[in-house]
C-alpha cells in the first residue's frame, strides 16, 4: 500500500494507534491543532509545528519573500490562536539550494522577525541545511496559556452554534486566480484576494479572548478547509453539524470576482481553506452576548454559519436542503489534482 | 551574493545579528546545541530541532527505515546529551512522496519510536505533509534540568584539559566506505562502521553525569566534525585549543580498514564529524578524578586528547608539530565536494 491510498489523516491515525495511550498521561496527544504540556499546577504550554515545502505549499515565483517569512510563521501562530494561547518562543528550521540568493534570505527573515516581534514572541534557535532544488521551512512555536482556559476541538456539544471568526474564502479565491491563470494585477479586489492568500492573519486576540468564555465549547483554526476542519470538530467530539451555505461570511468583492467567473463562492468558500480565521463552537443561550461583546470589541461579527447534531455526519444546507459537497478538503496527499496545474501557474 | 558564498555558519551569523539581544532576557538564544527557556526558579527546559533531507543526509537505498526513523531522533537527542539535559518530549515533522509504501514509514516508526521508549520520550505531535519527491523529517525534542548544571560550549576556560566520552572516526568510516564504493557487506568491522554511521548513539547518560560536575566547564556533541566542534567551543569561549593527533582514541578496527586503502585515520576521525558522542572540557585539577570516575560508572575511558590554550586558534598538533589540517569540517552550504560522488554512489 502507498501512502497516495492512506491520506495525511490516515497516517496521522496509523502513528497514533502505535502510541500507548498510557504514555500520555500528562499531556495531550496527537490530534489537536497544538500539544499540551502541564507547566506547573496552573499553566501550561502549547507546541504546534508546520512544514511548507516549495512547489506544494508555496510557488517561489509567486509569494514574495517577506510574505513567505510571513506566512509560515503565521500558519503556526493559527494553531496557538485555536487553542486560545499566547505565543511566546519560535524554532525556525530551513533548508535553502546553494544558489538562493542572499537577499532572498534577508527579506524572508525580515517578514519572519516583524510577525514575532509584532505577536511578542522570540526567535530562539533552529537549523539550517542545504538542500538540492527546493526551500523547505520548518517552524514549531512555543506557546502558553492557563490550563482550565484551553480550547480543543473534541468538546463541540449538540445544540452548540458554529460560527467563524473572519470572513471566509478570500484566500481560497485568491489562489484559483493563481491557478487559473486569472490573476490581474491591476486589479485592486484581485490583489486583496491574493494578499489574504499570501498573508494570512492568525487570529491570535480572538482566539484568546474567547478562550475566556466557558461557554465557548470547541475551537478551530480554518487550514485544511472549513468542510474538513467543521469534521474534525463533529468526528472528535462524536456529534453531526449542520453547515448553512447562505449563512457563509462572504467579502462582495470575493462574490462579485467569483460571479465574473461564474464560479460557486459557497463552494469555493467552504472547501479551498487557508482562511486562518477561527471555528468556535458556542452554546447557544451565550451566543447573543458573546456576539454582541465580541462586535464591540473587535468591531467586526462573530458569524453564525451552522449547528451542532446529533446525525454524527457533516450536513451542508443550501436553501433547506442537504447537498453533496463533492469538492472536498484538502489532503495534502490526495490532493493532486488540486495542483495539477503547479508546474504551469 | 549567493547562500554557497556565506555558508552555513555565516548564515546563522547573519540571523542572530538581526535579532534584537534585548529580547534574549530570559533565554539563551541561537547559537548553542539547545536554546534554554526557564521553566522555574530552579529548571529548564532544553530545545532542539534539527532537519535530515533524503539525498542531502542519507540516502533511502543505504539506510533502512528502522535505522532512519533512529538516526532522525538520536542526532536531536545528541543536542540534548550535550547541554547535560534529560529528553522528555518529541515533535515530528515528516514530508513523504505518495509514492512512498506504508510499510517503509511504519519500520521508519518502528526506530523512532523504539529510540523513544528507550530514552524516555514521548512524542507528542507533529506535522505530516506530502513532497514531490525526497524524504524531509524535522525532529524537534524538548528536555528538561536543573538550570545550574547546564553546560555550554562558551564556558571552556584555559588550561582545560579536552575530552571526548567515546571513540572517534567510526562514523565517518562508515560513511567513506560507502562513498567509494568499498563497503563490503560479508566483513564485520565494515558492518560495525556502516552501523555507526547508520546508528549513532546519543550520549546521554554520559551528558547527564557529566554536568553534575562543575568542574566539567563546555560540551558539545560531534555532529559537523571533531575540528569544526572544538572550532565552535573556541569561538564561543574565546580561547584556543591545541589537539593532539595521535591521542584520538580510534577503533582498531577502524585503523585496520583506513590502513587497507591508504587513508590517514587519524584525519578522517578529525573532520568526519557525525560520531554524536562528546568532548568536554574539564578543569585539569579535576581530570584524574573524574575520569577514574567515569571509567567506572560507564567501562570505558573518558579521551584526553587536547588542552584548551589562549592562542585563540585551533593548531592540529601531529609527533609535536602544529599541521595544516586542510580537509576541513563538514559544513552543509559548502560541502558539495563531500557528496559529489553522491549521484551514483
Amino acid at each position: 500500500m502507498k501512502l497516495a491510498d492512506l491520506g495525511e489523516f490516515g497516517l496521522i491515525k496509523r502513528i497514533a494507534e502505535n502510541i500507548d495511550d498510557k504514555l500520555l498521561r500528562n499531556s495531550i496527544g496527537i490530534g489537536d491543532d497544538c500539544a499540551v504540556i502541564q507547566k506547573n499546577e496552573k499553566e501550561s504550554y502549547l507546541i504546534t509545528t508546520d512544514m511548507l515545502i516549495e512547489d506544494i505549499h508555496f510557488l517561489k515565483e509567486h509569494i514574495k519573500a517577506e510574505e513567505l517569512g510571513n506566512k509560515a510563521l503565521a500558519v503556526n501562530l493559527s494553531d496557538i490562536a485555536a487553542m486560545g494561547g499566547k505565543p511566546r518562543w519560535i524554532f525556525l528550521s530551513l533548508a535553502l539550494p546553494a544558489k538562493t540568493e542572499i537577499a532572498w534570505t534577508d527579506r524572508f527573515f525580515k517578514g519572519f522577525l516583524e510577525l514575532a516581534e509584532m505577536t511578542g514572541c522570540l526567535l530562539l534557535g533552529g537549523d539550517t541545511t542545504h538542500s538540492k532544488k527546493n526551500i523547505i521551512i520548518n517552524v514549531v512555536v512555543i506557546g502558553e496559556i492557563e490550563t482550565e482556559k484551553i480550547k480543543f476541538r473534541d468538546k463541540a456539544i449538540i445544540g452548540d452554534l458554529i460560527c467563524t471568526t473572519d470572513l471566509v474564502g478570500n484566500s481560497g479565491c485568491g489562489l484559483r486566480l493563481l491557478l487559473e491563470k486569472k490573476f490581474d494585477p491591476a486589479i485592486e479586489a484581485h490583489r486583496n484576494m491574493l494578499q489574504a492568500h499570501h498573508l494570512p492573519r492568525a487570529n491570535l486576540q480572538e482566539g484568546s479572548w474567547l478562550a475566556d468564555f466557558p461557554e465557548v465549547h470547541a475551537m478551530i483554526d480554518i487550514s485544511d478547509g472549513l468542510d474538513s476542519d467543521v469534521q474534525q470538530i463533529i468526528e472528535n467530539s462524536q456529534v453531526g453539524a449542520q453547515l448553512f451555505l447562505e449563512k457563509l461570511p462572504l467579502a462582495s468583492q470575493m462574490k462579485k470576482i467569483a460571479e465574473k467567473f461564474s464560479w460557486n463562492a459557497e463552494k469555493l468558500a467552504i472547501s479551498s481553506g487557508e482562511d486562518y480565521c477561527l471555528i468556535v463552537t458556542i452554546a447557544p443561550s451565550a451566543f447573543p452576548d458573546i456576539a454582541k461583546k465580541f462586535q464591540k470589541h473587535f468591531g467586526r461579527n462573530l458569524n453564525f454559519i451552522g449547528k451542532i447534531t446529533d446525525s454524527k455526519k457533516l450536513e451542508v444546507i443550501e436553501k433547506g436542503k442537504n447537498i453533496d459537497l463533492i469538492q472536498k478538503g484538502y489532503d495534502h496527499f490526495r490532493s493532486e489534482e488540486k495542483w495539477k496545474n503547479i508546474e504551469d501557474y
